[in-house]
């Protein structure tokens, strides 16, 4: 895929008749108006992105790209990046934390290696490692154009192995030692912000290591040509992934692409994925309403991707653990709201006079 | 039950050496420190509650107070009084929404008739009718002193019946056609405040609708003594609960009491459950560290009672649905951090380094 070719996809819209097929519907079961809240909106925009007045979550994935970055020389993180590969092969045996989580319901969990630092990939983790790692951002780009594009290809390829076996949500996760110290640099570079402005503990700093991750960030951002208050088009938010970004990243930009391109709902998780998801809005706008949001995680940087991507996220439980944990925790409270929406008891069945709707929503 | 042995309730405190054991536990599992944010603390405080470092919340029951209101004659609400008895008949199926929610997974529901508007209490429902709906409060106390307390013995008793049952967690819920201006009745009387800062629109008013129930709240506070600013003691909070409140109200706040009698943790809901949380602290003090939050409902008294009650709730759906539907969201999201806190991976087994903890809590 070229860089033309990426800008050149096309997403078919979702289906707006559907989704007000699904608002009807909401309306006439038996509960206040608006009574569930953002789960309604979260269903309706479901049903219109899979283009079925009941949609279909039964079948869920999670996909999680593991990378390391080349940055965490630089002192940016509490542990060495030998942490990525471990907690890769854990997660190959579905015992790394998000494994574990989701071992109460079925959720397929799909890991692929883009760029782990190793020779080997670990057991029942997916080939498609790109390189060993990017570059260290203050030496030299932490990937070539080539290798950005190449991970962005693996992550709409990682959606299409979904859309074939019929998975009806997708919830995005990542692995990636230094990780935040990436995100955070795009995203100031993305939103022309300075780095004090969103950069945080990761897993762990001491108050020193905080100001040395946020020396490194502004120093990446000049580096790079990104001010303060400079308006970034699609070319530039491509420089800042390609420039500052990791391979986790933009391999999870691929699968926000993937998402429109095949009418799967993609959930974003914490701060990587969110960056990923608004990179992938900047590069192909219309992929962004197959976003859903999930939590608003610890992450400074998360209340404004949240606000650029125009969306509410329904858990606020100040999570930090990355793999993509917070993004499966959507997934029972959607069952739940699916429960309703598909059997729920209407006014008429039950012989009570309906709420009105008294004002436009 | 007289007023003087309510208030003369002891509760045994929570021990707070399995709080420091679960919190040692999560920092050994492989994962940030704090990762999971609120949902370790959470399970934290539910171990010390039960007393036991893994807690049991296996077993679960939602408790519903279903009861009418005599302001409902003055106009507050979008529908008549008979929608109560109509979704307690649902409930006493399990075809209300709440147990279609819950359809998914083990959940005892207790619904209980405290003060329904019928002569009859509907199949499936548990008969502890106190009266046919409160009073008018602005023509009279909505209840009597005894009635009242009657109420509150009855949500105590619901709780042994589930310690009997090794009930590990309890849901709170209610039904009743005009319980939001009781509820923000008595928490406008709590805080001081006037009607307007926390009066919502319900279940759907108009804007007409919404003023007229403001009116009838202030006037309620005034006929009762109720002045802004006012400073509230554990008798006032009593008299606010039985002048302005309702049987539902009163019966959860017995819930709340007896969650801390039996050292069960007790699951607020919204706006009413929420006031009846409130009402429970101000009463028996030492039962607030058994409640635990769920949900940030639409009404809005919600962010106050949170504030005033010190707890943080994890889901923010902009819920206005009832029947305890908001508190039963918060069950699956606790079984998956149980599932990790139980069975998560340990850095220790997995070889890898653990993270420090690099500063105080």
């Amino acid at each position: 895929m070229t860089y033309e070719q990426l800008t050149d996809i096309r997403i078919e819209q979702p289906d707006e008749t559907i989704r007000a097929c699904a608002r009807s519907r909401w309306d006439h079961i038996a509960k206040p108006i608006d009574g569930m809240g953002e789960f309604e909106k979260l269903i309706c925009r479901i049903a219109a992105v899979q283009g079925r007045e009941v949609p279909q979550i039964d079948q869920k994935a999670l996909i999680i790209m593991c990378a390391d970055n080349g940055i965490v020389e630089e002192g940016v993180t509490q542990t060495g990046w030998e942490v990525t590969r471990d907690v890769a092969t854990l997660m190959g045996q579905r015992k790394s934390s998000v494994g574990i989580l989701t071992s109460g319901f079925p959720c397929e969990i799909f890991v692929y290696d883009v760029g782990i630092r190793a020779d080997e990939t670990p057991e029942g983790v997916i080939d498609k490692k790109i390189c060993k790692g990017t570059a260290n951002f203050l030496k030299q780009p932490a990937m070539t154009q080539q290798q950005c594009l190449e991970a962005i290809q693996t992550g709409i390829d990682a959606v299409s192995h979904c859309s074939k076996q019929e998975i009806g949500i997708i919830a995005t996760g990542e692995m990636g030692i230094g990780n935040t110290t990436t995100s955070t640099a795009v995203l100031c570079a993305l939103t022309g912000s300075e780095a004090k402005t969103y950069t945080g503990k990761g897993s762990g700093l001491t108050d020193e290591g905080l100001q040395r991750k946020i020396r490194v960030i502004d120093e990446g951002l000049k580096r790079y040509g990104f001010l303060p208050d400079m308006h970034i088009t699609a070319k530039e938010a491509f420089a800042a992934l390609q420039n500052l970004g990791g391979l986790d990243i933009a391999a999870l930009t691929g699968v926000f692409i993937g998402g429109g391109i095949y009418h799967i709902p993609v959930v974003i998780d914490g701060l990587i994925s969110g960056v990923a998801a608004l990179v992938a809005k900047m590069l192909v706008p219309d992929c962004a309403f197959f976003m859903i949001p999930s939590h608003m995680g610890r992450e400074k940087g998360m209340a404004r991707i949240m606000e650029e991507l125009s969306l509410k996220p329904v858990i606020h439980g100040d999570l930090a653990l990355g793999e993509g944990s917070g993004a499966v925790m959507l997934f029972p409270l959607l069952d739940m709201a699916m429960h309703l929406y598909r059997q729920g008891t209407t006014f008429s069945s039950a012989d009570i006079d309906a709420y009105e709707r008294m004002e436009k929503r």
